[in-house]
């Protein structure tokens, strides 16, 4: 019998499984959810020990990591599968359509928490390898699940897991779903993701606050100060004004623009979604190698002063600022924030005290082209989809992709089958219908495509 | 008997009634406290009363006003004394050394919310009236009370007040005692007040939050549009930048310049108390002009984003800041404002929508040092402190009195008789015994003054 078959006469119960998976609200940043998060990854090592692999939950001093394995096939590569049972908090409720733990149909997509982002993507490829070992009564790769319970609040305990764990993890590929395709219907090997360097800046003028009728025009003003300090970052070409901050990015190549510029992106559309009326960034790049390729920096989060309704004639003390900066190879987020720290307190205006805290670090990943699991990810995805994938990048971090690299030596392998528009994070949270069980598929034919990748010359050939 | 006699021979009533009226918590922005506030009107009025003066007591939309007036003078100069009875929040109540509402001595001083800021200062004048009519059976000018209830929520209805009762209230001159004196011991005349131009400022970038990943680089930021845009209202010279702002500010001239110059100024003791450590400002100008003459801006409060612990990877739709202007003479509020906003908007970046509200306007006011209120107010200051007044000026707005001029006809007469660091709105509020019994001095001896400056030629002659 084929997947594809597999897949048809199963529809009904890999969708009631998903269902249940989804009606579990495991809110990780939420504590009086832990019972909740817990039981979603009993669930989850349950759903892997009924497809046919051995699984263990460990704990952690946050919430539990799921691991499981399936039979030694000597010769053939190991594939570590990760992805994550935890959900975002599905606050603020009243713009749901619905329960957001009682998942539903609404033409074609299942709406619900965790739809997409991940436990839909997550549970496909559950499905993916219950299926080989159901048709074949064997698994193509030496295969391992890694789903974590933290990753919606920044996977806290997951790399002291994988360095305690290496070798028991190592593997030489990492498949990812946790992502989106770049359009419906275009199967998309992400090969990109950008690095982080997050910090809260506080900045202090005066030793309290003060009346600005007493004193405006004669002290050092925090916010004014937070405000220049703030402007300064970038010049008027939209580039970050960090002395040094773009000595170790990697420049694109023709080839890749060339790639990018391929990539069918909707700029219109983008903007609708957006709600914005221009797409302003460093010059002399194109939208798609802004938000992709190239180094940025945000402003996340500003607060000082006087905040409420009407007039309050106060200089604040201090003001603080979230910033952060989305890095590409081969930029390192800790000289990042040593260069970014630097030309704050440089920058200072006089009188004015800066500190620059370090809230999060992420290395940028890249998945190298030539990698075998590359072209069987390919090969996969053609069969799959009976059309040629695209290769994309993405703007965002996923900081355990370069832990997983340098852990564990394995490729990362990205391939989301959500959409851009599956409103991850926020209210009505889908998955289409057709998506997740084309992700089933697709898993089955990556795993049998990555074991005859290795077989014909692979690095365990 | 002398003035002086009668202040040292009722020392103790003096004190203690003062006592009583600080023990009312006349808290005004507190609606819980609306009956202590109407308590401390009833209080204002009996005291009046006491005095010799017929007292009324004024409904308004929010907190009574207290009017009071004396016998008829003919031929006399109309004065109006102008204070107020409520009081700022004791809050937070933990910094306090003892019941805010509870007053008390200490080294000389007393200890109470309110004790100068500003029932100590109104009091000593109800007093100084008090004794006159103890001592001489009649006033020496037309002596009418205006003490209201809502100065520390920003007169509300004050103005509609004074508009409504113009005729009962006109005077030639309004004497206020709302403020301190340069330095303790330093009998001073205030005769410059700033005017005000509040603003809150909203930047809108996206539609809706979005995330820094996803977005990062290729959309409108609305906090780093914020910070361009209030980073862009001054330039590195310190001077407002926006178009016009300085048009109609009326220059300082070489004897005022030299006037500021002579004042006793502890620029150490000022940062000192600040507790900043640079005292930055436009260039060209001493402190004091800065402080006291010059027009400048600041922003008060700043909000966006993510102001939580941790990290956020947002990017904001909207910001927000409170700026504010003080405006010195002949600067309008309403022509700042359309200034301002003009500015901000035409500097918006691309993409970003900046909206701008109005939240307070006030008018600077200047008293004509040449009036002959000016010279009996010189004249009752030397006769009591036994030295020269020295002219300040004050950075801070009291918009009413503009309202004063325009409305009633009458030139302001500013006199502290506390200290800057009376910690007015502050805990642990302070007032000292000397320059309360002082106030009640200088009160009596100021309506003499005035009574003999016209009687020599003033408006009424």
């Amino acid at each position: 019998m084929s997947v594809d078959r597999y897949v048809a006469d199963q529809r009904d119960r890999l969708l009631t499984e998903l269902f249940d998976f989804l009606r579990i609200p495991s809110v990780s940043t939420d504590t009086a959810r832990a019972p909740d998060v817990r039981e979603a990854a009993t669930f989850s090592a349950a759903a892997l020990r009924r497809a046919g692999l051995e699984a263990e939950i460990h704990d952690t001093p946050g919430h539990p990591v799921v691991t499981a394995r399936g039979p030694h096939v000597p010769g053939a590569p190991r594939v570590l599968i990760y992805g994550h049972y935890d959900v975002q908090p599905a606050e603020p409720l009243e713009l749901w359509h619905g329960d957001p733990f009682e998942p539903r149909f609404e033409d074609g997509v299942i709406i619900a928490r965790g739809a997409s982002d991940d436990k839909g993507q997550v549970y496909a490829h559950v499905k993916g390898v219950e299926a080989l070992l159901a048709l074949d009564g064997a698994l193509p790769v030496n295969l391992g699940f890694l789903i974590e319970g933290e990753e919606e609040i920044g996977s806290p305990n997951l790399g002291a897991f994988v360095e305690q764990h290496a070798q028991a993890l190592a593997a030489d590929v990492v498949v990812i779903s946790d992502g989106a395709m770049v359009a419906p219907g275009i199967p998309t090997i992400t090969y990109g993701l950008r690095g982080l360097t997050y910090v809260t800046v506080r900045v202090r003028g005066a030793g309290r606050d003060l009346h600005s009728g007493a004193y405006g025009g004669g002290v050092p003003n925090a916010l004014e100060a937070m405000a220049r300090l703030l402007a300064g970052l970038k010049d008027d070409a939209g580039r970050v004004a960090v002395a040094g901050f773009y000595d170790d990015v990697r420049d694109l190549s023709d080839e890749e623009r060339a790639a990018i510029a391929a990539v069918p992106i909707d700029e219109a559309a983008f903007r609708a979604d957006a709600g914005v009326g221009a797409t302003p960034g460093e010059a002399g790049y194109a939208l798609l190698e802004r938000l992709w390729a190239r180094p940025t920096l945000d402003v996340n989060g500003l607060s000082g002063g006087f905040q409420g309704a009407g007039a309050k004639t106060v200089i604040a003390a201090e003001a603080m600022a979230k910033v952060s900066c989305r890095l590409v190879p081969d930029q390192d987020p800790r000289d990042v924030l040593a260069k970014l720290t630097r030309h704050l307190r440089t920058q200072a205006p006089e009188g004015i005290d800066v500190e620059v805290q370090a809230e999060g670090l992420g290395y940028p990943a890249m998945t190298p082209l030539e990698a075998p699991s590359v072209a069987a990810a390919q090969a996969a995805l053609r069969e799959v989809w009976g059309r040629e994938p695209v290769f994309a990048r993405s703007g965002g971090s996923i900081p355990i992709v370069a832990d997983f690299q340098r852990l564990l030596g394995a490729e990362p392998l990205l391939i989301g089958f959500g959409q851009e528009d599956d409103r991850a994070h926020a209210p009505n949270e889908k998955f289409a219908v057709d998506d997740y069980l084309q992700g089933v598929r697709v898993s089955a034919a990556l795993l049998r495509a990555l074991g005859g990748a290795w077989a014909a010359g692979g690095p365990d050939a």
